[in-house]
């Protein structure tokens, strides 16, 4: 059967990237309308998490609900991952008896190998080079608030500060659909060369343009304005007097909003570090769109999980009335009480 | 969107307990009948614990899956509340993603907090002052076993020993509802003098009775005879030597409950130290409701979710019907197998 | 109402054995074919875990979810069990809360007292001394794989290696049923001379064979060759050397794959320490059977689940709608809005 793993956004074409995108928009507005469609119907979805989480845990078990799914919360220390089994022996053991799999990992290499193992479709929830599928949120956001009269590929996105996982995932979506990205940050913190260098790729192909400088002047003409937090990875966290000597330029304050375009929208993947990375003044404005586009992280899990999993195997209708029959003849000849067990 | 949340039972009218506890029992008639009501059907509940559980953690859960929703379990250290995000912060993005939150907490402030932050309802599943939903059950459970001839108005109260939590919840109830309350205990350990003046307000009201006292006489003519453990608080417990020095004299033992009318009844909100706060053979007797109390947890979690959630957004079936249509050509229209989506 | 725990596959005959299997294998035929039976609908069962788990954890959680119902993660310091409650208060308490529960615990004589206490159905889903849900899966795996022209009575199991709690069990299940059952491995490390015995009892009843030795001879013939970790119980690990001088001439390897019968099969509980009890070779060869096995624990799961619960409490169809008639007259009479409520 068919998988295919969603450990990046650079492996997806422009036109499967809107896809998605399109598809977990249509279902948004099913569910606004009061319709939950049951497209992960008896599905079970594993969430393995190396660190603690709330947007992505909270987005994707209530995804999994509302679309009449289960999610499985695998915490820190809950099953054997590296520890007295093989991650590709743990990828093999849950393809048996799960749908679909998503792991928030501390090394990237560690969902590459659980998708190299498994038979279904593993989704990276987050590793240290990556985080797809805050992308897929981001430019849903960014989508529904687009300037007036603008397309997706009009729009200037500008992440400030840290080139975290995050910065590298918008610019890599930006990129791969045309857009304009700007990584305004400190040269030692810049997105990594490797990265860039696929970003001007993408560029190309898209005609989209890319820019990574500390020069506040590219600010200018912003539509989106996206920060992150700066004390770099969980395991590794920068200290406070550090952090802010290295970043303080770069927060996101009124006088940076000021350089964007009238209108222009706050964006943060969250958590905020509120008086580092950004303001109150400016995270709780009327221009922010961070709590929105948290609620877009379920907008997305549920496209991804209805896209990821869309070539399951099918049954026919006269397959499946088969099979309850001769379960239920099983059962009942067995001494089982249907009756009681149905209700 | 209509949203209130349960913090404490003082903030809620006797009617509106009222209307709580008679619609808890309403739907476990229901369900001890075979009807599991589909009353939470598509929602979420996110469940937040500073704290290990049993009975508030299983009981939540369990009412929401029989009630056709979910339940998310947010244990110590999964998700980032007060951490790196605010508590303000993680209510509000929480508010995105699921439809009611409870939580157990450490400080009662944090609870308030998460309440003022979050645009949908919060339940106080116990803080450090109150613990709530344990007062519906306890209320419940009484009303299933009235003395003959008694309503709950006539019903003396007797709480003794350690002015705990559960003890002020217990008292603020059964006063707002105009029973007779007593807290039986060492003056040292006596519900806090702020709370004692809340009590005493209530029964101007209600027409209760409210009495604290050490004198072992107001044990006399009780219907009902509850305590709770004697260590204090998780956070900081009292060394056993000391806690039985100082609450031995208020043992639930046979010599205190025949004290109380003929066929009075024991309570306990559970875990008990058996032999420290209660003995085995109260504990044990067929006078001992607490375990029938622990599952009344269930019939009060089923009664708060529902009642705190009844104003939720509602659709029309047209509304309804439309969506599910739109979705559906678009599922069609880009090439998604509906028959094999929704099986 | 009836109850019976699982808490070793001694307790229960050959028929009552092939029964739980037989009714597994019927439930994951439906399955396979498309129809998910909601036989534990409405049904929950909580899931204690003292220790990590990977197979018996996933492989619970999603038969309860395709069978309708939903299981609870209690996992360790999540419940008070033991701690602040004794395991018999505790036990009586989830009785009140949920419908069935399982244990993996450290000492199987928690796992015996939590049954003794509840009235609810107890499956022991590994204890130190016993590991009977995976007996079931493994006599399940060795039937859909039995050689050409074989009954399940005419196969030799060969155990290569340390007598834990898997082989004990396996040990019990093959001799119940009439099978031929060799534990191979070295003398300090057999199968506790108490389960020796009721094995050789059991043979006696079933005609099958019993053979507990540590010659390599006794491997020859196999069907299945069977091997686990050889670092003993996790709270008291063995370190490497001294677990590998002590079990190497017992690796499963090519070597002594060829003992067994042309087509032998090889069978492992997992995780597996490549390199140790099993190599590469014959981990990942066409005869390892270890994969399918991990997915039959939750073939076997379904089976219980359902087999213990079926004697649960019977509504009719009458009963059913009066009790929703009830409610609804309730819910409108009281001001609720059952369109609201009901979608």
């Amino acid at each position: 059967m068919y998988k295919k793993d969603f450990l990046c956004v650079q492996d997806f074409s422009k036109d499967e990237l809107m896809e998605i995108i399109n598809l977990s928009l249509a279902i948004k507005k099913a569910i606004n309308h009061g319709y939950n469609p049951p497209l992960m119907k008896g599905k079970t979805l594993g969430m393995i998490f190396q660190q603690s989480s709330t947007r992505t845990r909270v987005s994707f078990e209530t995804a999994m609900e509302q679309l009449g799914g289960h999610a499985q919360y695998l915490g820190p220390g809950m099953i054997q991952l590296g520890g007295h089994e093989t991650i590709g022996d743990t990828g093999k053991v849950l393809s048996q008896l799960i749908d679909i799999v998503m792991a928030r990992v501390i090394d990237h290499k560690t969902v590459v190998e659980l998708a190299n193992a498994c038979t279904i479709p593993v989704i990276n929830a987050m590793s240290d080079y990556f985080h797809p599928t805050q992308a897929i949120a981001d430019v849903i956001t960014m989508i529904e608030h687009l300037p007036a009269g603008k397309k997706l590929e009009d729009c200037k996105v500008v992440f400030a500060g840290d080139g975290t996982q995050v910065c590298v995932s918008l610019g890599l979506i930006c990129t791969k659909l045309g857009m304009n990205f700007v990584h305004y940050g400190p040269e030692k913190n810049w997105v990594p060369e490797e990265y860039r260098k696929v970003m001007e790729e993408n560029c190309k192909v898209s005609g989209g343009t890319c820019l990574i400088c500390d020069d506040r002047d590219s600010v200018r003409g912003a539509d989106f304005i996206y920060t992150d937090v700066w004390y770099g990875l969980y395991e590794n966290e920068t200290p406070k007097d550090v952090r802010v000597k290295q970043f303080h330029d770069y927060q996101v304050n009124r006088e940076l909003m000021e350089l964007g375009n009238i209108g222009c929208k706050f964006l943060h993947c969250l958590p905020a570090t509120r008086g580092e990375d950004v303001t109150d003044e400016v995270a709780d404005s009327a221009s922010s769109l961070c709590w929105l586009q948290a609620g877009n992280r379920l907008t997305a899990m549920r496209g991804l999980l209805v896209y990821f999993t869309r070539n399951r195997e099918k049954h026919s209708d006269l397959e499946i009335a088969a099979a309850e029959e001769e379960l239920n003849n099983y059962l009942t000849s067995h001494g089982y009480d249907l009756e009681r067990l149905h209700k």
